[in-house]
């Protein structure tokens, strides 16, 4: 039988509130140079500390061992969905960053300047990266120009530096697509093609992004250096089975960035807007409480300072978490989980494949006699090491969500 | 390759002693209000103990995260029979619970009385829960008036207050059927319908359903409260491979409650009858000793009390355990494995999904370096985190019993 079948017939209508805190990256490695500490372990946080007296710990794979996932599978597999079975392009992601709302059946592409010689040759990749406000002024140049090929509207906004993105909003469309990218200079930019090409609506997407770049690149033919682009990661919004139809329960997203707002719109949940901090976000949880079951709750500061390696920055940043985290305790939810995305260690200043350590209590997650959270105390846990997808499973179970299995 | 055909094509023809010692619903939480410590934390077990020293320790997830089993999955798992491959229905447990012993193809259903209006309509549906007295009564008449139906047999024993149990023993018959059960009050018994509607057989055991409702129900026409009666979990006994094919290990079992022996019994283990107590259980082992490869020990009270919420029975109930394990010891097994089918925490009053502690004690298990078996302990233990199914292939691991994989 199938195990999300079994959740889902398992699964009763009850009230019960669940939280997942998310400290995007925070899971780190003790290394010599900060005397085999991490940030975690370094912090002082009194308000985790009192927490973990009476939660269970362990340690989530994110995707799978090995596999360092960005913010997309990432938070996938906290929402309970598997990584590998739901995939986001890296379009649509990218999209979701920029805090466009897509529809279902966009294709969206990541694209970004590049420039191009007189043969059409790929000279720089990245058009001497250029800077943001060049690039938005482009993207209004573009925007002006191709508002429609075939019968898809075109959608095009600008993100940092050269990169911005696509979206064909039309009938019949989908993806993925193979890149218009050599990825290497001293090429010209590959024709797009379905990937399945049996697809008559992948065919349709791949025929509408060659004419895209029929009308596009005249548009661009003088300008230096970006007188060209690249799109990659082409496909349409996959099709995700809702939250609630999932898990039953009515949830919301209180995030500052786009992109998670973007990801918790994915699965349906509703989007808390105006927080900016991560004190405003708790009150806004407050407020908000009787009005969702399950409260996904994003802090992005930890992943931040992790990929500059700024270890004292990422320090304070759990300090600054744990200060505030009294507000939230103020209605104690029912299940509260905190836990990372993934590990950003400073030492390596980018996501990796490390386990997050993760922090669950309710009435019923007993204690694991630990006195910090920490990673080094919850390898000790009785979660253990656990895929991240089970997350929202053990919350649900601890919420006494599920009916017995067998009798 | 399919991971049980490989472990069957490694299992090499020997003769060892494998001892699997379930202590029923053992796993528990540690709690503020019992001084964060679990029954088997808190309980004296010098024997336990002293078996820690020379054992490997780990914790086991009885199906999937976050599910709780009823005492057939949990078993199953225990025997290495994926629960979620082996599905048992609930009437076949019930039967088994009964004490029934069930042949291959017999369908069986929890059935329960009920009352009806003149229209028909559930107006209770557990009789006013009716004495058991009145059941057996009810039971022993239904048995007179209706023997059989179709070309089958109709077998009925009554349970505990207004429960029962009926078996439809025929030719070409096979589940699972819908429940002639409306689960409320206020609406008619449904006709039973064949889950799978191309299935000759299961259509024909629905036909039969019918017949036993057509005559058992003019029967009761008259009785009061329980004028009617609902089935449920309308299922045949599955097809498990046996143990013996599966695993080359004669087994047997000790176990005092029919549930149990019924279980055992579904994997073709011998059922050795008689002995009511853990000490009597354990002397029944040395004088069987010879006589089979694979004891399996059943051990009631550490369940019952936790269902209760009694702490300090489910303490006792180790205890007086852990006092009789001497007499196990005497023929001491190569491979000794102590655990649980499942938690029961005291504080939920109820099986969960909590991981149950395993102790494996045998020439090759290794010591973990722990002082005792506990809840805690096991998670620093070097099996890990581990689904239950897998503990009879580390126990033949641990008999040697598998051949290198590989060269």
């Amino acid at each position: 039988m199938n195990l999300d079948g079994l959740y889902s017939e398992l699964t009763l209508e009850m009230k019960a509130k669940l939280v997942l805190v998310v400290l995007d990256g925070l899971g780190d490695l003790a290394t010599r140079e900060q005397g085999y500490l991490t940030p975690l372990e370094a912090a002082s946080t009194p308000n985790l500390d009192a927490l973990a007296q009476d939660a269970a710990q362990g340690r989530m794979i994110p995707v799978a061992p090995g596999i360092t996932p960005g913010s997309g599978p990432g938070h996938l597999g906290l929402f309970g969905y598997d990584p590998l079975e739901f995939q986001v392009g890296r379009g649509v992601i990218e999209a979701l960053g920029l805090g466009l709302t897509l529809k279902a059946g966009d294709v969206a592409a990541r694209a970004n300047f590049c420039t191009l010689d007189a043969k059409g040759i790929v000279t720089d990749r990245r058009a001497g990266r250029i800077e943001t406000s060049v690039c938005e002024e482009l993207c209004a140049l573009l925007s002006k120009k191709v508002k429609k090929v075939g019968d898809a509207e075109v959608i095009i906004k600008a993100g940092k530096g050269h990169r911005f993105v696509v979206i064909f909003r039309g009938k019949g469309l989908e993806g993925p697509l193979s890149d218009a990218d050599p990825h290497r200079d001293g090429a010209p930019i590959p024709k797009v093609e379905a990937v399945d090409k049996k697809s008559a609506k992948a065919n349709k997407a791949a025929k509408l992004v060659a004419e895209f770049y029929k009308a596009a690149l005249p548009v661009l033919a003088k300008k230096r250096p970006a007188n060209g682009f690249l799109m990659r990661g082409i496909a349409h919004q996959p099709a995700i089975p809702s939250f609630v139809e999932r898990y039953r329960l009515r949830p919301a997203c209180i995030a500052v960035y786009p992109m998670y707002k973007g990801l918790a719109q994915l699965v349906g949940m509703a989007k808390l807007e105006g927080p900016q901090t991560i004190a405003e976000q708790f009150e806004r949880y407050l407020t908000e409480y009787d009005n969702y079951d399950y409260f996904f709750i994003h802090y992005k500061y930890t992943d931040m300072h992790g990929e500059d390696g700024n270890f004292e920055a990422k320090k304070r940043a759990i300090e600054e978490f744990d200060a505030a985290l009294p507000i939230l305790l103020q209605k104690r939810p029912d299940v509260l989980a905190i836990t990372g995305d993934h590990s950003t260690p400073c030492a390596l200043r980018g996501h990796s494949w490390h386990p997050q350590p993760v922090l669950l209590t309710s009435e019923c997650s007993g204690s694991d006699k630990l006195e910090r959270f920490t990673e080094t105390g919850a390898n000790l846990g009785s979660l253990g090491l656990f895929e991240a997808k089970y997350l929202v499973r053990q919350m649900q179970a601890n919420a006494k969500m599920f009916d017995k299995f067998g009798a």
